[in-house]
């Protein structure tokens, strides 16, 4: 089956520093592919919040998941931190795609994993799909990056 | 950009039932979008384990994740259940693909959500690729179907 | 340091079967220790769902955790089931403690865990405690079993 | 039921600084009860192997859980980071009782849940309790406090 390239450090233009946990290593001694997707949730809203772009209790609209992916070059393992990497891949109109590289913090040049995350803006009360706001428009371009 | 559409049942051969948790619900009272990998990586090591193509202590062989992806149609919520279907997609040298639905125990007829999980054959110690064995294949094979 | 023994099945009038997950087995091969409170908690609330006692998203009270225990007795392995039981042991005016057992499905009879569970009952808002209704404390009198 | 007091910093002579994730907060908006946990064993085995006594995969001797409790004072939050405090209140011949402090890093000087956490030493083949060696008391010895 064809499978990407891991990237390099370069292709993202912004990093989260996230601890790894005892139990994120499964019985085969690593990460289990889940925990993957934790780091991705965990560094996108993260960056959401400290954006302004969310709000989870109060905001008119939030951010719900509609598409993961990640590919999985090799090993990472607890205790070692983890630096994610964030680009915006896509902007729509109502939606918005996020490439993630994870990496061991500190030694790793080359992409562990590569992750796909897409996140629809939708009404909080209705869940119908919203337009993203000019403002989180203007933000997200911040994080478009040629690769 | 281009959504698959939700599977029916009809598309999975076997199913699995799994009992969702209160931790599973997050911040917006549903499944978080990590919890659909762990139903995933359940369901078929469970399999694999039940059809005795699996000794994850001790067997000469593992099988290691090196691709997964889920898109999302519909919330799923504890306290349901979840009826996992499994098929298998692809079935090469030493990998295997399955696809998976999800769907509210009893209730759903369409998927809630749809996966796709790789799973490569190693050899445990060097962690290098190993050709699937003939009764390994013979058994994958059962779970073909056309769709 | 002194150790409660082994309770058996008998020491609890109720029981939630639930199932446990591949990445709930840790390093060494047996379910981490963090994932016996997500058996209880998932037990706990889906008793109060059942009965009527717990609505989380809309009920003008929620139950909220202050303490929680476990002694560990024997280990617990996915892919097992595992039978929660649930008694209990202390209703105070807006506190109730559940002692729990977890046995592995159909073979054990002496549980592999014993837990403490300590909810109370607060204002969704203010999150001040609320006494316990009249409709909960009779319904709660139902799981207590002299021991 | 008798509560203990919210312990303060200065009773933990070591501390961890933990990241929080998105899935960590449930359906009431903060930590669910089980994450502490999952900082708890975080804190200690990260503590222990950088205290060159733990090697999980291949050491003689492993620690396994055998206690655990937690009393929870006040909400924790993701995004927010946790400051684990740490200090061996109990050295038993094979056995180590910690006791845990969780603060939000940074800003809170009373702990939002203190926890206690018992490892026993054990033969990694036979898991039957072995003797901490002097190398390990003595260092276990540096984490002890009067309170």
């Amino acid at each position: 089956m064809a499978r990407p390239s891991p990237p390099s450090r370069s292709a993202y233009p912004v990093f989260t520093r996230l601890a790894t946990r005892w139990d994120d290593n499964d019985i085969y001694g690593h990460l289990n592919n889940t925990v993957h997707y934790k780091l991705f949730d965990t560094a996108v809203n993260g960056w959401l919040l400290d954006a302004g772009l969310l709000d989870p209790l109060a905001g008119d609209t939030i951010f719900l998941v509609v598409e993961t992916g990640c590919s999985y070059f090799s090993e990472l393992t607890y205790p070692q931190a983890v630096d994610v990497g964030m680009r915006v891949a896509r902007l729509g109109r109502t939606s918005v795609q996020y490439d993630i590289g994870l990496f061991a913090a500190d030694t790793q040049t080359v992409a562990a994993a590569q992750g796909r995350f897409v996140h629809v803006n939708v009404d909080r009360v209705t869940r119908t799909p919203a337009p993203l706001s000019d403002t989180a428009r203007v933000t997200f371009e911040t994080l478009i990056q040629d690769t």
